[in-house]
């Protein structure tokens, strides 16, 4: 399956920060065939370093999706059966407007001027591309992680545009320990002489703390087993510990590697706005409750959280679950066994597509009846 | 209780690495009467950032030790009845021969130059400072988190010299998942152009790379409930989110105040040879039973971990107990209940001071007996 990303312009969009962001680019990926009934549209929205390409084979990189595996013919989002479309997200720098993008009052890129987004902002960008691309109503909305949050967003602001959502170890709202580790790494990457501000365009970037950041990331989407179980205390290269700087050992040379790798395709401003965006999230807006937020929404839920995952652990899965139920909506509640932690929702396929299937046959087959 | 540091000199110290360091200076605060038997010494490990000044105030600085609620009159470590000494580590910054030391062949600071040292260096002076102390056997040796790996070393390296060993929040060896986030730890630190290849001394430290260092560690010092009951998702002096990259919740608050801070007392040297030290301890000597090497052991043990100690989990302190039991050696193990995370034994202190009151009792009756 060979895609492309396509891109379409929406003149303007109103943000909850008060400004407004004019043009807004939106890049996306569709993938299936909608049906007559226009009843089969599936959004999938995607993680903090995510892009639209969220399956198949890119037309030009060549490169496979970070969710093939659930995405395509015979998988749980069945592209036989389901039109499914994934966008960049509003921030980001994979083709969606973002700090890197060229402020026309300027003709140079954002940079921190970029206006402060939220995920609320977000999720009403791709309603702008749910309605340009003709579907009333989703037959469902899922991601992981702050996929996740975008899900439920868009239960709150939309409960008559999504007939179903999946939010995926995800949370309504981030603990004191998330907020912590994205501290982390907006401290590493602005205390990069080379962040500079974030006037780093054309220049050096700050590719030091954007990895020191990216290291971070990857330790808390781990699991401690799965990182024994992949690395232990195994040495790389060498039989005995160097007694020195260099890399001793395979964890950290995995880190050092995918911290460098991280550089090239996603860009540091993107990193802080995104972050931030997730941490301001709270669907509860500051209240104590989740109940009352809840009797907006109209969807079916599924909500699915993993045994492993310490960063999105599954009491907060479970504070969706009881505030759903509380307010007597359709929620379906599963949480899996993995090793792998948070990285469990993009790699531990095998279950999480047998549920995701059952539910969405049943989700189109009552929506049909 | 008024306390001064002292010091001592060495001639000279033979490490791990084959080099020689040559003089070493040792920092080291007592508390408490040696007995006439010269019975009843117990010697107190620091973990990562700690120093000599384990208990009472400091003649300088007016400033409590870091484990003053567990070592004084009346408390776990009771000077009333026993004499404890606590030194500053090899590699250390506080007093102790470390990479901010002049070497005297050139007359400047080590720096990167410091030969590299492991857990068994630091026991090794801490046993010459024993041996200058005139104490032939320590009635115990304790410490929380890098202390507890020392205190391990210390049984298996000197098992004539130690009647027990109190290893708490510890490990036999760190996880991948522990060596993961000291290696952040020490890539946030060289990759701060202020680091200057360790030569920074007299110049900038790079105080930012230590500070971010310094957060990571905070983080994974605290558990998920600790810091969601320490902080929440309260906002920092302000009523609604800044949309900007100003502070907006305590946690960033906090977070940044404590990195800060950490920059004006510690050395990031000392941090990188130290972590490296913590990586590179494994008492089993990269086998995988840690059975044998304790047949080498004649201590009784305690071996206290903490339940919210995700850091260092539980399973780590069994694993010590599991192969001491294997040995059918003398181990009590207790896992006590604690939100407080791996900072829980710092200070979580009325259950430990009960257990380790008990247990010191009993053996230095055992052994006047």
């Amino acid at each position: 399956m060979i895609v492309e990303t396509q891109r379409v312009r929406f003149d303007s969009v109103s943000l909850d920060c008060g400004a407004a962001l004019a043009p807004v680019d939106v890049a996306y990926e569709t993938y299936g065939q909608l049906n007559a009934a226009r009843s089969n549209a599936i959004l999938i929205v995607h993680a903090l370093t995510g892009d639209a390409h969220a399956a198949g084979v890119s037309h030009d990189a060549g490169k496979p999706g970070w969710w093939d595996s659930m995405v395509g013919p015979g998988t749980a989002f069945d592209t036989d059966k389901y039109f499914v479309i994934c966008s960049n997200v509003l921030g980001g720098c994979q083709g969606t407007t973002g700090p890197s993008s060229i402020n026309p009052a300027t003709g140079c890129p954002y940079a921190m001027s970029f206006p402060v987004i939220t995920i609320s902002d977000m999720v009403r960008v791709q309603k702008m591309l749910v309605d340009h691309l003709g579907i009333e109503r989703l037959l469902s909305v899922s991601g992981g992680s702050m996929g996740g949050m975008q899900a439920l967003q868009w239960t709150v602001a939309y409960p008559d545009r999504v007939v179903s959502a999946i939010p995926i170890a995800s949370t309504a709202r981030h603990s004191a320990q998330q907020i912590a580790f994205n501290e982390v790494g907006r401290q590493a990457i602005m205390s990069d002489p080379d962040w500079n501000q974030g006037d780093y365009y054309g220049k050096k970037p700050p590719a030091r703390g954007l990895a020191v950041a990216r290291m971070v990331g990857h330790i808390t989407y781990m699991s401690d087993e799965s990182m024994r179980e992949k690395f232990g205390r195994r040495l790389r290269n060498k039989d005995a510990y160097g007694f020195d700087f260099e890399i001793d050992f395979e964890v950290e040379s995995y880190l050092r590697y995918r911290g460098s790798r991280f550089v090239d395709r996603f860009d540091a401003n993107s990193y802080l706005f995104i972050t931030k965006a997730m941490d301001y999230f709270d669907l509860a807006n500051g209240t104590a409750s989740l109940g009352p937020v809840m009797e907006t929404t109209k969807a079916r839920f599924l909500v699915i959280s993993f045994t492993s995952d310490w960063l999105y652990p599954s009491y907060q899965s479970q504070e969706i679950v009881n505030a759903l139920r509380s307010r007597n909506r359709d929620v379906a509640y599963c949480e899996l066994p993995s090793n792998y932690g948070h990285d469990a929702f993009l790699v531990d396929v095998a279950e999480q597509t047998e549920i995701i299937r059952g539910f969405l046959a049943s989700t189109h087959k009552e929506k049909a009846g």
